[in-house]
């Protein structure tokens, strides 16, 4: 068992400098570096003063390019920078042969990936909470030593994630489905925006802005994720490119094989969107919504939370909705069955104009 | 000039029925009607009693699936339910074609397209506010009469929305890019998690919610939108389908042609993305956000919104993230960026985890 005190962390992104600053609350000494001499400084800026004695770290985390991880934890390695070395890569196969290929076999070496990210990059976006409750994979070489991999668990759980061990090909093929490849289908649908006339795209409703968000991504980022997992992220961007190109010939056919096309896509996608886990990972729940128009001065959405906070009702989740054209917001709050009716009369008795909305699931 | 006095409208499912409460709370005398006489009932128990004088409607709304509007709409005119005859469906050109078709040149017949709706269905979820601050599409054929028009665009109006004239056939085409195709894709990515076991799924994150959230449609109701809007849904999906295929192959090539596929599809989703309107139709505007982590116990979410009320400041979005297997949440507040260390402040000193989060844009 090791008890990890000390701790280094190679590139001061936004995930290593997440990782840093979760550290550094969890009590453990912490100290950073980067390529980037001003990436650098802000990440030191950000976690203060140095704690605890100086000298070897018990754990490396290389938080750098996928393309750079074996080079990097290689270097850790051989300058003998901390006891074990783990990397945080959104792919884990090409690391890990990567890294034997350059270091040889080697018990000090365990790849990771916490499931967290955002839309942004950079020390400044860091978030000390990043990793709260999120799942954490660990994928252990068949040389990881067994204390490297608990290096690894223990500043999972000093982050506060859920560690979750696997091995790397299942790994990068379920990552492939669940991220790599949402990814590259949201930035495909929101390329063909670029091609509709300006006034034309300001009628677009939520529903396109939801499932294009993760199209703000970093095009270098991607570029080296993708390539290091090819062979699962081109099989599963092939697989929908496939069945799309299925419902495009049977709507070109004719009428009735296009509508039992697109029927028969709908409802596989509801099924499969059903096995998405609910809150906090149980199966998804019935929820009632109570929806409120505000309009866009401000402290009216301040004045409208007053109201819902007085009256004590466990929020689910809330929604806010913009419209365009019109200085008004319509939220939608979600909130257990049982609480609706009388969230939604006081509201209206606080002269809101509220009105009971759709029912959910979260 | 038409002044919209009396309606009726004709099916009441979700879209219906709300157009029926929105005018009603206009004031406007509304009557409905529906083929399923339990869905009537319900429609007819949320409108209340009936207001106005007995009479011919000024204005008949016919809100069916699309493939019924055409027979609908005639028989509305041939029963003299009233002057002028409007429908709501998501594509155009196809049901004009066919009220042509079975009624012969009309000037008393306008389509229309009120761009508001719900992953839900019935008049259950009906909400008078759907249209609030949306665009209303109308879509005057060569031979609707000027009067007919007004009527639409004052329905519009009342119900809060926006009314944008439209020629049918460019309806289609925009709508299938916004709407139609986007649903289909969110659905295919959808479908894919149906091969993945459930251990695994629950692994995902906030991404492929978001991108797959319009799966949760209806089979039958799309089937019938995009079959009405072959030609250009078909096409679209082959757009995004054929830019897949071509990422799926230079990454099945070799890494580096892999690589600069992905980047430059990643770039064009950004551009695309960023062509997307703001709040209230303005360019997308720069927010700092606050993530705050909160406990699962009743009243916990209330607390922190009574919090961010007693500081007055005005909230311009916020996101709740669940995360799988643990009672916490996480909740990103976004302001603008002269607010975000005030509310920062605030919330520490009254005790929240709170952070600063990352920049976004709304």
């Amino acid at each position: 068992m090791t008890a990890l005190r000390r701790l280094h962390v190679v590139g001061t992104g936004l995930i290593g400098t997440s990782v840093a600053l979760a550290a550094r609350d969890a009590g453990i000494a912490v100290t950073v570096s980067d390529a980037d001499p001003a990436a650098e400084r802000v990440a030191t800026a950000l976690l203060g003063p140095p704690t605890g004695e100086p000298g070897r770290a018990d754990l490396a985390v290389v938080a750098v390019p996928p393309a750079s991880v074996a080079e990097c934890v290689a270097g850790s390695i051989r300058r003998n920078v901390a006891a074990y070395v783990t990397h945080v890569a959104s792919v884990q196969t090409q690391p890990q042969r990567e890294i034997e290929a350059v270091l040889g076999r080697s018990d000090r070496v365990v790849g990771g990936h916490p499931i967290a990210g955002r839309e942004v990059s950079g020390a400044q976006h860091a978030d000390s909470h990043l990793f709260r409750d999120r799942p954490w994979i660990v994928c252990p070489s068949a040389d990881s030593g067994a204390a490297a991999v608990e290096a690894v668990l223990e500043l999972a759980r000093a982050c506060g994630a859920t560690p979750v061990i696997l091995d790397s090909v299942t790994h990068d093929q379920v990552l492939s489905r669940l991220s790599h490849v949402p990814q590259l289908v949201a930035s495909a649908l929101a390329a063909t925006l670029g091609a509709i006339p300006a006034e034309e795209v300001a009628l677009a409703g939520s529903g396109i802005r939801d499932t294009t968000r993760l199209a703000d991504s970093d095009p270098a980022l991607w570029a080296e994720i993708a390539s290091a997992n090819a062979s699962a992220v081109a099989e599963g961007l092939h697989d929908v490119a496939a069945r799309l190109e299925r419902v495009a010939a049977a709507l070109a056919a004719d009428a009735s094989s296009g509508a039992s096309a697109v029927a028969e896509l709908v409802a596989d996608g509801r099924r499969g969107r059903a096995s998405l886990p609910g809150k906090h990972g149980r199966p998804a729940a019935a929820l009632s919504t109570v929806v409120v128009v505000i309009p866009d001065r401000p402290g009216a959405m301040a004045d409208l939370l007053g109201a819902v906070a007085a009256n004590n009702v466990n929020l689910e989740d809330l929604r806010v909705e913009h419209s365009p054209g019109q200085p008004l917001g319509v939220v939608e709050i979600a909130v257990a069955p049982g609480e609706r009716d009388r969230l939604l009369g006081a509201l209206r008795d606080a002269g809101w104009s509220a009105v009971a909305g759709a029912d959910a699931a979260i």
